[in-house]
């Protein structure tokens, strides 16, 4: 059995099992002609993403968290805009259904995984089990948990079996394929302040805003924490997490698009080869074609 | 966290881990009133399955994998008879489809997997993966596997890869609530012989016929090797396998229905308590209903 494909090593990778702390992270860097590079990877994308469909063996999974405002919705919007929409796969996750709920907690992207040949793109994701869900573990009771008393507070131990849970899905993933890359868009709780303020002074952002996201926004270093815990836990080579610098939308966007190409280009993809007795046959076809 | 269900040990429970042959497996077995004990088995199920369904915590999911006319309909047939439908999700598994093969071997049966509450059947499953597609690895062609050359035989380091999945994928499923039994119904290749000649010989049987099942017969040998590996690779203690004597159908249904009721049996289940506020408005309600 070969190694499973690992994207190229990048230096916002956060590494599997070290000591990662997002105070540390940073959410700002320099980077020249940030625009220019975002126009060159959307192309370098395009163009693999076509050999990837004809190629036909892997696929890929783009995860995408962060505290709001970040700009997810964005990126992504970006990051796939001049690609064929027919080789992507786009899903949000929001609040769970009750017929979700009353699945294990990776069933409900489960179904969503993008087919082989496909990129597929996950905003928000299982991850938010381990992240939303633990800084409110009251959400866990809506889950019905056999393992679980809802009045009580999870235990670490059960955190690490969902972190357990979410390396194995995402191991059989690779083994089967599907190359996963995760990002994590950092924005700073100042910067994410000023985009609030944005989204309540342009009638064009109202639609954005909720009342609910300034009160997540008070428990900011419950999820820094959270954040801290999982990245470390869950990054492995063959499904890296990214910790993205998120303050500028523009540097952000070039960075996340180049790791994608970068990804993609590394690949050992290939345009599929016609047989020699087929090959042999589009002689004769391009005579029948000829007037 | 406390410690996963098991369900309680039984004499036809296939070791995790310990060296089993087909071979020394039993086609036959002595049972004493078989047709009463799955009448009474059935009753049991029926009323756990009640109890499963309002305590709505965990789901039980049954496997049936066996060679062909071993009687994997019949007997799920005979063990959900009498047991409400609405609690029951059968999924029966055949040629996958093209959108299938565009995933992971796991994603069309995870996608059936039953909801909390609810006992879920595979006929066939994800198994055939390693028992028809280790006897046929021609078949692996059409999931276009990155990291396998069809044109080569598949390495054992390959099958691990596969058992590893499963085994990760059915502990994600138990640490979620959900209890997986496997039952391998084992026909002997003579009593297979003497059913097919039946299939032959009544025209209400007819149909079940197919030339291809007296194919697959001529490949015992490799399907019993398979079995002889599979089942202790991936029997646990919280997702055993039962090797069930399966030439006489009477025997089969009360020992199949017997594991599944003895099962739920030990299942930490509870009817739902109604809080002491609203157990109190009961009488306000009473009175109101009362003429």
């Amino acid at each position: 059995m070969p190694t499973l494909f690992t994207p190229p090593q990048h230096h916002f990778q956060v590494e599997g099992d070290t000591p990662f702390s997002t105070d540390n992270a940073a959410t700002k860097t320099e980077f020249d002609d940030a625009k220019g590079t975002l126009k060159k990877n959307v192309e370098r994308i395009a163009e693999q993403q076509r050999k990837l469909y004809a190629h036909d063996r892997f696929s890929l999974l783009l995860i995408f968290q962060a505290m709001d405002a970040a700009g997810k919705d964005s990126t992504i919007r970006a990051v796939t805009s001049g690609v064929n929409p027919a080789g992507f796969q786009v899903h949000s996750f929001k609040q769970p259904s009750k017929e979700e709920l009353d699945h294990d907690f990776l069933w409900r992207s489960a179904t969503r995984l993008p087919q082989r040949g496909r990129i597929g793109v996950f905003n928000r994701s299982y991850y938010e089990e381990t992240l939303v869900v633990r800084v409110h573990p009251e959400y866990l009771g809506g889950q019905r948990l056999p393992y679980h008393d809802a009045s009580q507070t999870p235990t670490d131990a059960f955190w690490q079996q969902r972190f357990a849970s979410i390396r194995d899905h995402e191991q059989h993933l690779a083994r089967n394929g599907t190359v996963v890359l995760k990002f994590w868009l950092n924005v700073s709780l100042d910067e994410q302040r000023e985009r609030f303020l944005a989204r309540l002074d342009d009638p064009k952002k109202h639609w954005k805003f909720s009342g609910g996201d300034i009160k997540e926004r008070g428990h900011w270093g419950d999820y820094m924490a959270a954040y801290s815990e999982v990245l470390p836990a869950t990054s492995r080579p063959w499904a890296p997490w990214y910790a993205i610098p998120a303050d500028s939308k523009k540097t952000m966007r070039a960075i996340v698009s180049g790791i994608i190409a970068d990804t993609l280009e590394a690949l050992p993809l290939e345009w599929p080869q016609v047989a020699e007795k087929d090959a042999a046959e589009f002689d004769d076809y391009r005579r029948l074609l000829t007037p």
